[in-house]
């Protein structure tokens, strides 16, 4: 075997993006489909239309699958391929993409910056709500593990929550924010998006907890984001159309149990 | 407010590379180090030894820190100062610093594929390894959670170990992975860093368990990595140092209760 040469995989500009990834749910998918959308550049959501497509998402989570000859294999969907290039997790995926739509800058240390706010929150706060109906094994149902659901939600709303929303808040408030409601910066970055997902998904899961701390005030910076990615016009076009998929299973599930007092 | 431009952040190769994180323990900054002392790249641990730098984790952490001129606040450490610059969230920390260490291609697509590695085995095995022993939440004692810290083990143990280490000897058993004993090319990476760290507090944990993993047979090629990690002069020579924490708090810990039948 010889050293595999990154430079080597084709990924030419004009090779068509494909996203792989379940179908019917908004799932972790979403925050790539949101940056497609946002750009207005199109994709292929394979496994949404053919047969074909969702047996590419079964292969790639098979336990003996050990990728091709220019990719490592994917523990997990989603995946992106473009051209010959393969590529897994999701803050990766918007890393490699986001610089070539327009939504991160292509050079300079900024990108550094928007992983940063991304990672805390796919694999912070996104994680943490999913393991809210989840907290001992994805492998059990959540009837499996209801009352520890409930006792880890209890801590969730009171302190998980209000710290990430804290956190985000910040980011508003740095210099490093400019002049519009964006996290980073003059204009809207997939950081923006990412944002609006993992709100609009814990509303779903949470919206009582959500709805206080609308009230409170305290997050403004927030929740005017949250409302001005819904208001762009390729986004607002997108959530009407059927290809932004309803809650239900995954990560975003609405369990009222998990709320009350 | 104006736009922050990224390229104005000074990050000459000449400024120290300074990391942010608590002293005492391994942790997460722990990935970093191994980084720095593989390369043989001078660092400053600011926290180790100096009531300055240890302000400098606490001022990080503060509810009320907005960043600075040229960065956002971080939710958490470790952080990584270098020049003007700094940021957050040990996989970003990793992907800015590797390329310039001589840890990653520097150009190509390769990076994309090692930073897929190290999202898969830091924010999804050390994540779930830390849940085991807080799995309700973690402003609670391991003491006031310790019933659901059992159940979870039985299924980390049962479901989720074997899934990761099926996955990296996926990863080594992949035309990506070269000649050595290495996961992607033909010759070390921070992702071989990454696993051995992942592997090491692992069996700091659950020393059984890996115990049985490695009798098993079937991840040999994980066991060969960690031992050539272990074995490479300047780790070597860093393990016998005491710049290496003794584990006791943070990520790894060990409660013999947790591996029991």
């Amino acid at each position: 075997m010889s050293q595999p040469d990154p430079k080597r995989v084709n990924t030419d500009d004009d090779a068509p993006y494909e996203l792989i990834y379940w179908p019917i749910i908004p799932g972790r998918g979403e925050f790539v489909r949101l940056a497609f959308e946002e750009a207005g550049v199109p994709y292929s959501d394979i496994a949404q239309n053919t047969e074909k497509g969702f047996n590419a998402v079964k292969n790639l989570t098979a336990t003996d699958n050990i990728g091709d000859e220019h990719n490592p294999p994917a523990l997990a969907p989603p995946a992106l391929k473009h051209g010959d290039l393969l590529i897994s997790q999701t803050p990766n995926i918007l890393l490699y993409v986001a610089p070539r739509i327009g939504l991160a800058p292509k050079e300079g240390n900024g990108l550094y910056h928007l992983n940063e706010i991304v990672l805390t929150i796919l694999d912070g706060l996104v994680i943490e709500l999913h393991d809210t109906h989840h907290p001992i094994a994805i492998s059990l149902y959540y009837e499996d593990q209801k009352e520890e659901s409930k006792r880890k939600s209890k801590y969730f709303i009171k302190d998980r929550l209000p710290k990430y929303f804290k956190y985000m808040q910040r980011v508003l408030d740095a210099k490093t924010s400019g002049e519009g409601p964006w996290l980073y910066g003059d204009s809207l970055t997939y950081a923006d998006l990412v944002l609006f997902q993992a709100v609009d998904g814990t509303k779903f899961a949470f919206p009582k907890s959500i709805e206080a701390l609308k009230k409170s005030g305290e997050y403004d910076g927030v929740f005017k984001l949250y409302d001005a990615v819904k208001e762009r016009p390729n986004i607002s076009k997108y959530l009407q159309s059927d290809r932004r998929r309803e809650y239900s299973e995954g990560i975003w599930r609405y369990y009222p149990e998990l709320e009350e007092e």
